[in-house]
């Protein structure tokens, strides 16, 4: 399988990667624009956008759209996130055409009629009522405002409720034009696609359009603090987290691979400690999140209300633990599972095309496997523990506590806890 | 493509395709035993002894079965349904036997240590607080119950908690006796995988079982009801359901076609009207599950409380409408969706697996996709207005609602307005 880029003249960019074997195809356009490219007053927009594409083109009513996809069979959606705004497809090989000019076309010519944006701007409320009624997910956006206090980071994607009520036309308008240019936008396929095609129908589609560099978004500055909502439920909710580095730090595999071994699967410490052995969640996991500067280890667990005391010093007790006795196992185990659950991953033609249109958006390549691979295997046991007891002591944390969490200790007797 | 079949002696089941080009593997057990096949007082106890399969074996504790898979970058799980409980595993090409040994492992040889039953007891009280802090997972606990009220099939998987709390491991040893004999095993296993291989690996490690049927579950009878639960919560919850065909029935993809049409995807009715026109949802969906014997079209939508009533009397509306002028352009759309879903999700070696079980399991052979395609084809708009007429008019209906729900209709309120 080989990696193919492109450049159009305009900055617009292209990668493909033709997977043998497949009926399918799984296409895209990531706009390098999301919710950390909002000002203040903008935050939502980006988001809200992504739902405007949907609702009506110079040609085609929403109906229209999405029976243009589905006619053939094929799935199309968006998703935004922090630093991406991505509109995709999943059609079978014949249909990747079709699939690529619906894309353009709800991109370059959406009308953002004012009824439809009244219409959706109701579909992006009750968006925002289902979120806070999912306390594994709000507890997220809590966390990570407490992260990145004040800075376009620590924002939620969806918004506030008042100032989703306050967007108008121009607003959408106003971001497409600071966001939407054709140095931002990077087309990925994978699967049963051909380069020179794909490329010259993206040349049709989007050769036109003038260059217009981008903004920047702010650094982010991963701060800390701590973020605690009582409410009726079953379980208290707890997410914890530390900076971790960017994309482009040398350090990103060591952070991922920590994130593994403390929390990343059945055999992490985590996993064991808390649930094996003293079955106090259910759930618990750590995972490593990045952005282009910065990033997030972020640890989630629910438990009792009871128990949440527990729960959140074992976590902590965890935390330096692992800066003391990891071993060298575990470091070979976690990077054995990220190996095999990359190479597992990109056999999926979505996962393949995720993936190469992030590495465009980070390094403007797409580095080889092997070469991923091979950062992944220079993580050595030294410098898991260099990262673990870095975290272990003074750098900052993040909490966020939801449910029935009045016995949860609080941000300081954590510290406290940390550095004892 | 190729599928392959074998039965040992004793009449465990294997059914294995080698997919080229890949690198990886997903294989498991499906034991034709779920929620559906516990009596009264062991409700919650085939969820139980999936959880316990990973507590340790003769050989093995919670930890090393653990290790086993992950040192080599695999990935092991277990679901419990209502007709089936799985254990599977993803792993690279080259650690099939492996995983296919440790999953033998946790199956024939649990130790189900009692104080290992007392942890997991904990954890397991943990996950059912955390469905119960999900309304759109514990509503269609509640939509079950009202479908098939005192019934196996109506009961959840998890259990109630009084019940959990008081298993023992005789109890987890009588359903393992009553349910986990070889003629209730199917091993499947698809991607970078050898037929004869598995077969003989599956040979020494299965082989030696005594043969011993399993008692059939009891028939499941679609009665319909009401479940309304009033809590503060940010949106009401909406899960209505009438009855499907079973798996076995021939009129099942008529079925699923209905339910792609009505609402499956964007340019579904029930999208199109109550969220692209009206704003009324953000999530709002159909879908058609199917058991041996029955099964259920389900619908599902969350909204305020101030529109609660709106949306349910709209639903109603749009299940009706598609009783009176449903198209033949939507018919071709959804078959196009169900056939275009089917091979693109076929290009997972974990879909292929299930999917392979699951045929083993209803119809004891796994027929081609192309003569499921051919099904599919086969449904015509005809058959589609009948199914749809037959769930518009009398059909027992339940209906689950869950938050602000003061406003919203009861079920006799519905029926009435079906039947005008």
């Amino acid at each position: 399988m080989t990696v193919q880029t492109a450049t159009l003249s305009n900055g617009f960019r292209i990668v493909t990667e033709h997977m043998p074997g497949l009926q399918s195809a799984s296409l895209g356009i990531w706009v390098c624009a999301g919710g950390r490219h909002e000002r203040t007053e903008q935050n939502g927009i980006a988001h809200f956008l992504e739902h405007m594409a949907f609702k009506g083109t110079k040609t085609r009513s929403a109906l229209q759209i999405a029976e243009a996809i589905e006619d053939v069979g094929g799935y199309i959606n968006a998703y935004t996130s922090r630093e991406v705004t991505a509109y995709y497809a999943r059609v079978l090989a014949a249909d990747t055409p079709l699939a690529l000019e619906v894309i353009a076309d709800i991109l370059r010519n959406p009308v953002f009629e004012p009824s439809e944006i009244e219409v959706e701007r109701h579909v992006i409320l009750q968006e925002i009522g289902q979120a806070h009624d999912t306390p594994d997910d709000v507890i997220f956006d809590w966390l990570q405002e407490q992260a990145y206090p004040d800075q376009p980071l620590g924002r939620t994607i969806l918004g506030e409720t008042d100032r989703v009520n306050s967007f108008d036309r121009d607003d959408l308008l106003r971001f497409v034009g600071e966001h939407y240019g054709p140095e931002q936008l990077i087309l990925s396929a994978a699967g049963a696609v051909d380069h020179d095609s794909i490329v010259a129908q993206a040349k049709a589609l989007f050769g036109d359009m003038p260059s217009r560099p981008g903004d920047a978004a702010l650094p982010g500055t991963f701060r800390g603090g701590e973020s605690r909502q009582e409410k009726q439920l079953e379980q208290a909710h707890m997410a914890l987290a530390f900076e971790a580095p960017g994309y482009r730090d040398p350090a990103f595999y060591t952070a991922q691979v920590y994130a593994i071994a403390l929390g990343g699967g059945m055999s992490s410490r985590l996993f064991q400690e808390i649930r094996e052995k003293r079955g106090l969640c259910y759930t618990i996991f750590a995972q490593s999140g990045a952005y282009a500067d910065t990033g997030m280890t972020t640890i989630y667990a629910g438990t009792s209300g009871k128990e949440v005391a527990d729960l959140a010093l074992l976590t902590i007790d965890e935390m330096k633990r692992a800066a003391d006795d990891m071993s060298a196992a575990e470091v070979d185990r976690a990077r054995a599972q990220m190996k095999a659950g990359l190479l597992m991953g990109l056999e999926s033609p979505a996962a393949r095309a995720e993936r190469m249109a992030r590495m465009m958006q980070i390094w403007g390549k797409v580095p080889p496997i092997a070469e991923t691979v091979a950062r992944i295997d220079a993580v050595t046991l030294d410098k898991v523990r260099t990262f673990a007891e870095a975290q272990a002591s003074q750098a900052p944390l993040a909490l966020s506590l939801y449910g029935p969490v009045a016995q949860a200790p609080d941000l300081a007797q954590l510290q406290a806890r940390r550095a004892a």
